[in-house]
């Protein structure tokens, strides 16, 4: 049976076809979309087909092949490749992963262009089926290191989504709850829908019903209530960028949510690979933050909301200080109290 | 020329006409209906055309001219009245201003039944327009004692609608904003959009465009992010209910707006006329708070957002503890860092 919660699949061999599931029609629609060309597929990662920074990545790495086999013949290898990782590149800029799959694939082309092309392909394709691989062993490793903090008969809360749609295994901070669930512990979910694009009433509670984890949805405005109700034994969330002292970039929202566990007495966790961190940055001021257009915050999928022009401020994601961090789950381990000292002994670390 | 902020209006004399703005077409239209009969006022109450309970208690003390005047001549003064007050209690059984409105019109109606018709329409027309001019001064005497706590070349944060269309006047947080403006003030604010029914985004930025007053509406998420970014001078919202030591309840949205305040050292302040506490709670755990329907956190104005069935929690407030209060406008003044004896002591006053 098909996996209806794969996002990015790789369907064949060189000659095959990228289809990613199409994120912008869920959850009234699920379907995979086919990416031909590489404008399709940038044009997906732009749009929001395919979203989530690992699935970002795990589409961008395969996107390399699909890009390479368009314009191999026209442009020869190196061009191909350039033109390719450039368009890649421009499609999100918040999205660290993004870019460690397109440095991957660059480093493993290097050697290689002087190949026939469909060497080069095959070789191409080896590479980001391995990058897909490990990101779903990325996933089971944070499962396995963060599913004992889920609360026996209690609640986790989550913002956005970071899910198996989100990534090319089973999540991040949903991977967490679904390792807990076939661990036998017995909790809950709260969902906060996550406005502007509802990634949390679309995704998060469609990707939780599937896998058969009780989720109750709330506006953004309701998680101050959900916390002060006593319900909630932790927040996990993911992570778009985390600086070298811990200060994390996620989804718009999640600095609010972090405040507001800290004033209830709640742990705030992150849960994201460590290619997640972003060493060459001392903390979150320097992670650029993507501001999107106002049309998004003026309706909701096409309905009118407020005045047709009015200002608004867009901003994709928050940046919350380390400070307001209880943990960080990676696949190496889980870093309490984050800091400079403490992520560099783990990124360190084999 | 006409002021489209005035959500009541009474046209002419005992033979004239209500009329109200349209809220539920807003933004997108504005347009006043005239209610010539009682069932027309009683539907404008209940289908929320008029909506904020300072309006819907100006409306229905009209409301009273109006079904007087129009079953007078069939079934006499007195039952022309008790009919007229059954069907407006009726309209919306749990908004409190709508009582006030209606008892004190039945008080003013008890000794003047006896009156030939159009004597006793003019009195009440009398009646109705000096409860219309009270809520007026209200909320310019809650402007007056808030107004310096805009800051110039500041902004200020505001959730939900507490402006000139939920009263007779302009508004209590939002006119505390007009009177600053009208104090030659330069600030700018932010509307929080406030789902699920998005008052913030339909109402408070259309009213604050149409005062000329600098706007950007945001979303919930984004709350946070406005106030890290040091932009935001004050937060100031109205109130539904509050408790004798100060604890009050607002639209939902609003606690976790107070937490995010008081970790950015912003101060947070609530504008809401004395009628507003309700002395008989002893704090805000015993406020009831409205549980709404589940349909309204699953779609957006009839467009679907989440999966069908998802279970919903959607409370309609939540309550903030005075501790996070940094202080009360009121008409009588404004009372900072609110404890139940400094409660006592200004209503006391008079």
């Amino acid at each position: 049976m098909e996996d209806r919660l794969e996002a990015v699949v790789w369907d064949g061999g060189r000659d095959g076809t990228l289809r990613l599931v199409d994120q912008r029609k869920l959850p009234q629609v699920w379907e995979r979309l086919a990416c031909e060309t590489l404008d399709a597929v940038v044009e997906a990662i732009a749009t929001l087909t395919v979203r989530g920074a690992p699935a970002i990545g795990v589409a961008a790495a395969y996107g390399v092949v699909v890009g390479v086999r368009e314009h191999h013949e026209a442009r020869g290898a190196d061009a191909a490749l350039e033109h390719t990782l450039a368009a890649l590149a421009a499609s999100r800029p918040t999205a660290r992963n993004l870019f460690t799959a397109l440095e991957r694939m660059k480093a493993k082309a290097g050697g290689l262009l002087e190949l026939p092309r469909d060497e080069l392909l095959d070789a191409l394709l080896a590479e980001a089926r391995a990058f897909h691989a490990e990101d779903k062993e990325l996933c089971e490793a944070i499962g396995a290191h963060g599913w004992s903090l889920v609360p026996e008969k209690g609640a986790v809360l989550t913002h956005c989504h970071a899910g198996a749609l989100a990534t090319g295994g089973i999540g991040t901070a949903l991977g967490v709850m679904h390792r807990a669930q076939r661990e036998g512990v017995r909790f809950a979910a709260y969902a906060c829908e996550t406005r502007p694009l509802l990634q949390g009433a679309r995704l998060t509670a469609w990707e939780l019903g599937e896998r058969g984890i009780p989720v109750t949805l709330v506006c953004d405005t309701m998680a101050a209530s959900v916390m002060a109700s006593g319900k909630v034994g932790c927040v996990i969330v993911g992570a778009d960028r985390i600086a070298k002292n811990g200060d994390t970039a996620n989804k718009i929202g999640t600095l609010g949510l972090a405040v507001m566990a800290r004033h209830f007495g709640i742990p705030f966790y992150i849960a994201a690979p460590s290619s997640t961190f972003d060493l060459s940055l001392e903390d979150g001021a320097g992670i650029p933050i993507e501001e999107r257009d106002g049309s998004e915050v003026r309706g909701v999928r096409g309905t009118p909301t407020a005045p047709d022009q009015v200002a608004v401020w867009n901003p994709a994601f928050d940046v919350t200080p380390a400070s307001l961090i209880h943990g960080i789950i990676t696949e190496r381990g889980l870093i309490t109290e984050p800091d400079a000292q403490k992520i560099e002994a783990l990124l360190g670390s084999s």
